[in-house]
């Protein structure tokens, strides 16, 4: 396996369970939780191949990844309840598979496009697209509307695979500093609430306040 | 038209009718009859063409599909407020299309993978996502969350459908033996609320007491 | 540029316009707004081009459609409030993306796939999409099920580009005739109200009466 496999495997688990543990608060059955496993699982990498035209998709390519969806659902389904606080549990996870997908969406995107700024766009998508299934399907305001950083950790470790990509780093290096840059920023946000200031309704004021 | 085709054209026309009762429900006018009867009943089948990479999708391919769902939109438009309750109807036609397409979706996904977990998962993903459209679209609550079981169905329907076939039976046996299975299923969670027993919060117990 | 590639440019703007409008509304951060303004703006031609099998898609070929949202949001982010009602503002730019969308799809479905009906389908839905996923995403009621006309104005679009171009008018003419024909009832329909008078449940009666 190249580290890029590594990665894929351990985004698809990582979202895997997030989607297995918004099965539990949803209080689902246990084949409701291996569906929802794989959909957060596999959706955001289901999207990167769909638009870059690398059809079939990969896990129809290699069926193992749905083998790791349903194991990570059998677990979680036995596990969730040992958790102090599974929605806690949920976000870091989320935040780890937020990383290594950041990355992955990047590297597939830039090998298969060639262009940079297609390469963030799809490492941001599918980074973040599992999460908004999830959400959607279980009927939770979504991730993205939360306060603090989201979207902005998947374009941190996109645009920092990227950029050491096209500064001649090694793939293994390039992953490693976009999979630390996402993770640094959006644990941050969870430990630290980290958050830009958001946009607020204001009369008019002059525009280098905002600048 | 072969037995397969047959699903498809079923399985479109039901699920178009659950589109439209849905539309009826929320009270839109009939383009919104006919567009919510096309995206669910057009749903399924092209998620399953766009993983497997079967593009341009088969409603592209054979435009009478589109014909179909105009045609049950319109029917159901002029209808509906003859049936008794709209929602039970609803939910008996997406068990009939569940079935049909647990199977469409399992064969194609069979016949262009060649993986039976493939196969089980493009079943599944086939049948549930015109509901979820749906529901999604109608603002109603997903179906999926719904206690009684729902995915489980499709599954067996799936499954069936592909044991079956590595068993060798012909095309034709092995879809009327996933048909049937699927509705059983579905029919006896409408009919006598059969549900596995939820996943439940809970505190620390020996892992026996789950196995 | 072609009259299309004009058509196609102006349609992801103001939808990635009325993205970042909603992220206004959700109070997101900046990326939040670029975020909602890529899915609002590529969503609809994102779906086009899946479903038509032309992948990679539109914005993988040609990445300046990404810096168009990128900058779009940044404008609205540091004008938004300006505007005296930003909902109103979302709505007229909608309708303009709407009839732009409803023609390109029209047109690109009516190429690739040589089908009137298919051509049909591809624009409303191309249409309309951005604008579901936006309300999805920012958890508003989906402007489809709002009373007044709607996706009844894309299907007018989509349907006058299309008889246009099959009596043999030459593309600009044909893609005017649509978007005039899609934005003359949309914005009909905001500023006047206009709506088909809805479905509602009624007591048997003479199907002469609905005729």
């Amino acid at each position: 396996m190249t580290p890029l496999d590594v990665l894929d495997y351990a985004g698809v688990a990582v979202f895997a369970a997030t989607g297995a543990l918004a099965a539990s608060r949803k209080q689902l059955d246990m084949i409701g939780f291996g569906f929802m496993a794989a959909i957060t699982g596999i959706g955001g990498g289901t999207f990167r191949d769909l638009v870059l035209g690398a059809t079939p998709v990969f896990w129809v390519e290699k069926p193992a990844y749905l083998i790791v969806c349903a194991v990570v659902a059998a677990i979680i389904y036995f596990t969730a309840h040992l958790v102090e606080s599974r929605y806690r549990l949920l976000l870091w996870l989320d935040a780890v598979g937020l990383s290594a997908y950041a990355v992955m969406g990047a590297a597939k995107g830039l090998a298969l496009s060639g262009s940079p700024s297609v390469a963030v766009v799809t490492g941001m998508m599918t980074a973040t697209l599992g999460g908004i299934l999830r959400d959607l399907l279980s009927g939770e305001p979504s991730v993205l509307m939360r306060p603090e950083i989201y979207v902005s950790a998947a374009l941190v470790g996109a645009g920092g695979f990227v950029a050491a990509s096209l500064l001649g780093a090694p793939l293994i290096a390039a992953s490693g500093v976009g999979v630390v840059l996402a993770f640094a920023v959006r644990g941050g946000a969870i430990r630290y609430g980290w958050a830009f200031s958001p946009y607020r309704s204001r009369a008019g004021r002059r525009p280098e306040d905002v600048m």
